[in-house]
């Protein structure tokens, strides 16, 4: 695992010409609108082009449909992945959590709650959100799979499920708002030593 | 904790009075349409009067609001929380993250996941979610106490953060589908293995 292929995961999708203000300006809009309390059912192609100040065929030449655009905005939000060091399975696990910690990472979770009621009745922009996240869940999972080779981490470990551990606690609180004692910037480390360590005497 | 204490989780909300067919019936009016793909924000009290076959007015007896009956309805579904043996903290831990893998918890999940919009947003409603939700999370957290006292868990341990790690994976687990190797009927006991002996080697 290196910093190229954490850049490579950030890569935009393939064959649209990017004509970068535009396309910003059309996923800010999405974001504003799912931001204001917009349902993802509710955000349509047609209130997107009036907020970007944009016509629709914009929108359509840009993206073939609105599953497409919801998840383009997610990607947006979601910003780069880090560069890690590779010096210890620790480290880069911490800087790993840390990137969800972020104040730009804690809006997309809420985005990505919000979209939430879509992504179980829908299966296209299930599948989509799949293709944009699975990238970035390879990449915990690469540097759990070295911990094993390098006997950082245990030979039987679950891979996935050590993965969900590291993400869904962070998830979770930032939409339920746990009553956590640990101060924020303390969490990634927190976490990781508690996966690590384990709760047992 | 013992199992008394668990069953007084489940008391109904005080000072109204039950007249059990017709809640049930509207109740299940709530979750048929949630469970349809309509927004908690679409779920009007008419709507849930049509599909029950009741008056508003029966309605508005029983639920000062549409947030009281959506937790309520959400409340109905979860179901009452396993009896715990007391015998060690492993057990009951298993005993609780299995309980949110029946059907009904796994259903459950999903309409709490479509009411997250309006958790986010909403105050009221997520106090209320709070409110009905805290008393469950409190008998993961006695368990945990229990076990620090007996020596069978760390005396360092954040009880919070190991609460929060022993639920999320599962919620996140039922909305997303993530690709686990782990058969159902294991999850629970592998989760709590995972977070009692953690990943270090």
């Amino acid at each position: 695992m290196n910093s190229s292929t954490a850049a490579g995961q950030e890569r935009k999708a393939p064959g649209r010409p990017r004509s970068a203000q535009a396309d910003e300006t059309i996923l800010d809009a999405v974001l504003a609108l799912l931001g204001e309390g917009q349902s993802a059912a509710a955000v349509s192609i047609e209130a997107v082009a009036a907020r970007a100040g944009v016509g629709k065929a914009t929108i359509y030449r840009r993206w073939p449909n609105k599953e497409a655009l919801l998840i383009d905005a997610v990607r947006a939000m979601k910003g780069p992945l880090p560069e890690l060091a590779g010096r210890s399975v620790r480290e880069d696990l911490i800087a790993l959590v840390q990137a969800n910690r972020t104040a730009r990472a804690q809006r997309h979770s809420k985005v990505t709650a919000c979209l939430m009621p879509e992504l179980i009745r829908d299966d296209e922009l299930s599948r989509m959100y799949r293709d944009f996240i699975e990238p970035r869940r390879e990449v915990t999972r690469q540097v759990l799979r070295r911990g094993i080779e390098t006997g950082e981490l245990r030979p039987d470990l679950d891979v996935e499920l050590t993965q969900i551990m590291l993400s869904a606690p962070g998830m979770m609180q930032s939409i339920f708002r746990f009553n956590l004692a640990i101060p924020d910037d303390e969490f990634a480390e927190t976490l990781v030593d508690a996966v690590l360590r384990g709760a047992a005497a």
